[in-house]
């Protein structure tokens, strides 16, 4: 199958890129970027060297038709849904990385994005693209949109506990840390090198993008309202996400209980590794690769339960994860292209 | 004054050296090491190079007694609780780094730390060393318990609250980020540069041994019981603690009260620094300064605060906060010695 | 076919195994760890996840022989000589990433590793493992050697010029500068964390046991004798080594020339990517891959000629390399297995 | 004494303040910054908090006269020689940081900076700020040029060898790692977080502007021509520089040679301390310090010898180096209020 890549500039572009340049059904034929239209792809990232004489070209809606069978767009919200609408039109099947598909009313948009969302309607045919959760809805779709990195972390780590109706669950605290690149490839003080170098800090703290997304996509999977309490950190770390979830449980919960919730969750789901109780995953462990590790502790003093997910946010949250959602689409094997483990140390 | 550092070769120990250096009432005249004893302290830590010729002793009570006035007790704990009545007997004033005073019961003690303490008495004679809280207290003491570093960062921040006694504060969560010189120079995987670098990871989750110092002294602040679920978690970065903390508050409180409450407890803390509302610390503007730079966020939604604070683990978290006890003790200026600033980038 | 590695819990054994969980032709079925034996291999490395349940066994010759056609050996240097000839008689081929089987001389392998070798014999049957210079050897032998890993990245940045016998070209600067990962997984006070963040310095100057391999191999190749004043660096990073090499070529030389050299020699090393004059090398573009970048700079005011080589130490360092070894003594496509591109950002 | 710093907004104005906010003489009376006039100095560094309320001023020639008798210039090239006439024509003393002053020939600056030096009479007049080698002639200038941080660290570790006439020593490599704050605080990808961590690599090999500098100055030291190939690499470090120089010096010199002409050539310089043959430096020691650490190797074998410095960009690279300017032009004390030791781990 030939693919498109709108927007392959950026850190996700590229990371598209390298994946891909590994699947075997799939041949990268069509490249877009705007600043760096006519520039080689070796000219932005010398390790995508495998893909020497490449360029990016400039976004053309007819070309792209011509071009691919699917599309990957790596667009800044605002502009994938400008985009979108002419792609389905020219019969193209495509994974979104944007914002612009994920929330599914359009008045949130617009209260986060601060945009007018447009064509509404296509919000309700996109389908939220976490596997892990939605994989029957992501196989039938022809648009879908691939969930933040944060929401994928921090839904991971929460779906079987807010799944399972829990009382006190309806509150969560997700203290997130986030590596550089999940800012992306532009450049901006928070992202230079001696400024995020050997240092930690908040951000964002209570208007952070991503806080609806969570709460709907957690609220849809409890079938009652939830909340999140979201902070987000940058660590001195290129990529990964490490969501450090807590929840009052109450005493009546069990470990096994846990365990069990866990296991049940996420049988079939070929890129969740549960540590179990007591070991906690590290970022470091999933990068570059696809997986998703997650841990927890209860304390049964206090009725806390502390659970923690990692993953790699270029990868399983955001490229890696389009990929697998391509793999659900076309009825490839899931795995299929994204079977690397993390490299460590 | 003439002041000894017993167990002076790890990292606290060395800081100590670096931050007296610069003290215009003190001469260091007796430093001690177990392992390293007959080295050169420019052998083990070439940026000390101000000290050249200065050696490591082997700890002896007689040579202490005679050679300073005041000891600092950079030892580990169980080691330190063997040398305090030595030293006392030789009538020296003390200051303890380890964990060995730090809480007030000995069976606590016990328990988290599978050591008998002895002899148990001086554990009611010890002031806590935390002067934004316990200047008083300090001042008069011929033995002080530094505290930890992960409790000076976590009480910092949360005192002020559990002190007004606002009702749903009983429970806090402590979120806490470390470089990874809290482990100390000792060789282990987990300070191994290939295994920390580029990673993040929670650690001791509900077992470290900080939380009962925790909760003690917010309990005995808060005239109630106060329970913390604390969660480490090792950072690339060499200094640095952020403890990002979260209270259930409801909806009542307003941000000028938070404003207020911080304002008032603070006054007179001339190393807290208050950022105020929806401003957030970073580790790396602390780096080797003795200074406190706390932010907070007021969810009024849902009714939950997050309060950060950032220190330098061993500065106000070690050694810096040592000397700012010795300062009061010896009757000097709070700031003397201690008024460099962060070391940023 | 099966495979099996000796001493496969330090990084190289590690990264053998994550090499090879993706290689077509290659199972996994012995591995060994002494101090490790009986331990989950997911239990020192999370992130190889795919190895779940595979323990690692103590080293038993009859065992090895029985379990696999061929190992790796992954053992420290001196142990690896007393386990070759046992896994030679038992007819296995086998690849040693020790420095054991590198140099030709048992004189100079006692004057630098202050070993007596034994047996001898073994040395000039051994095959010096760096396919871009040796493959014909390599192919045909049941013992190879895989070089260090500044050699890779020092004689592969030097060897065209060496070879071409330009005057001036008898002496080399080596300034190396390499991620910690190289020191291995093992315990010490250079690979504390807090030692190495943020740090760079030289060490083992003028006697790191890697100058003798690269005068060897460069004076083979050159057919005169090669000296190099080799100067490594421990970098803040985990992975990666950069050789920037200098030579005093005069001023007769043109770029052209150095074009045309380099092209020369390295067609058909499908592992070397030459950037070219001006264009140079970032460790981090090679990071996880199997890949050398290498670029030059030709200055003729100074008539000095500087090139750059990059490397992943863990890859075409060490593990990778002797997969692509084994590639072509089993007579597969020399990339199999081994065609991901760096890991970047 | 009352200073002002002109561009004050940058990282070398920052740590001005830093270092100067300890100095017993100096009162910062006068900051200014063209893009961040008017906002508060700790909005841009939270570390600099003893500075609340200071804002910073839009350059103003009349107001800078009236507002401190000696001024940092902190600008980019370029800008300073364009305020530096109209700030010695009020009268003041002048500390300049750029590189407008360094280059005594014009035509070179020109060549280099592809600009027209005006007027071009001052560069006569400018003191060279590197006190180790021309501490009379800065005690006496109005105007001092101090270094840039590359020949400070390359300077100091060949001064001796090439003032000794040794044969051999026309010719010297320079193979320079630097931090990324040597770049500055203006946004750039090389200074992206993403990109420099975990990396290392060359850049403007050959072209960097630090060359002539280097070659004038010690050509002007050895009394004959001196050429430097000087290759600077950027490394994952906020602050630091390790130049690693080499020099063929033939087989006559002994170990003993060079420990005399180190040792003499340092006598009287409190900022230079001398590691010794076979000890070499690491930038961290002297992080946040104005010391440079100077080792040595001498490769008899060879004739190779191998001298490594450390200096912290920001403060013996420039800022630091200032002050020490300032205290011999003032006829203070050479180390007042830079007594402080390096910050490490």
């Amino acid at each position: 199958m030939r693919a498109g890549i709108i927007g392959a500039s950026g850190y996700t572009g590229a990371e598209l890129l390298r994946i891909l340049d590994g699947h075997p059904e799939v041949e990268v034929t069509y490249v877009t970027a705007h600043t760096y239209a006519g520039k080689k792809v070796t000219e932005l990232y010398p390790h995508l060297h495998r893909y020497a004489g490449m360029e990016f070209s400039p976004f053309d809606a007819g070309e792209a038709a011509a071009g691919a069978e699917l599309h990957f767009i790596a667009l800044p919200h605002g502009e994938s849904m400008r985009v979108v609408p002419q792609l389905l039109q020219g019969g193209a099947r495509i994974i979104d990385l944007s914002a612009d598909y994920r929330l599914s009313d359009p008045g949130l948009y617009k209260r986060w994005y601060s945009l007018e969302h447009s064509p509404a309607g296509l919000l309700d045919e996109a389908g939220y693209g976490l596997p892990d959760i939605n994989a029957g809805r992501i196989a039938g779709a022809r648009l879908v949109a691939v969930p933040g990195c944060y929401p994928t972390a921090a839904i991971l780590a929460l779906a079987p506990v807010v799944e399972s109706g829990l009382p006190g669950t309806e509150t969560a605290i997700i203290d997130a840390k986030s590596g550089v690149s999940g800012a992306g490839r532009s450049l901006s003080l928070a992202s230079h090198f001696a400024q995020a170098d050997g240092s930690v800090k908040p951000y964002s703290v209570g208007s952070h993008r991503h806080t609806p997304e969570m709460e709907e996509v957690l609220s849809t999977l409890a079938g009652r309202e939830i909340k999140v309490a979201f902070t987000p950190h940058l660590i001195p770390a290129s990529r990964g996400i490490l969501a450090t979830c807590y929840m009052s449980v109450g005493e009546e919960l069990a470990i096994a209980d846990i365990e069990e919730m866990y296991g049940d969750f996420y049988t079939g789901s070929p890129f969740v590794v549960l540590l179990g109780s007591g070991s906690f995953p590290e970022t470091k462990s999933v990068c570059g690769s696809n997986y998703c590790h997650i841990g927890w502790h209860l304390d049964t003093e206090r009725g806390i339960l502390t659970v923690a997910s990692a993953i790699d946010n270029l990868v399983k949250g955001a490229s890696g994860q389009a990929v697998q959602c391509m793999n659900l689409m076309q009825g490839w094997g899931e795995e299929t292209g994204l079977e690397a483990m993390g490299v460590f140390p």
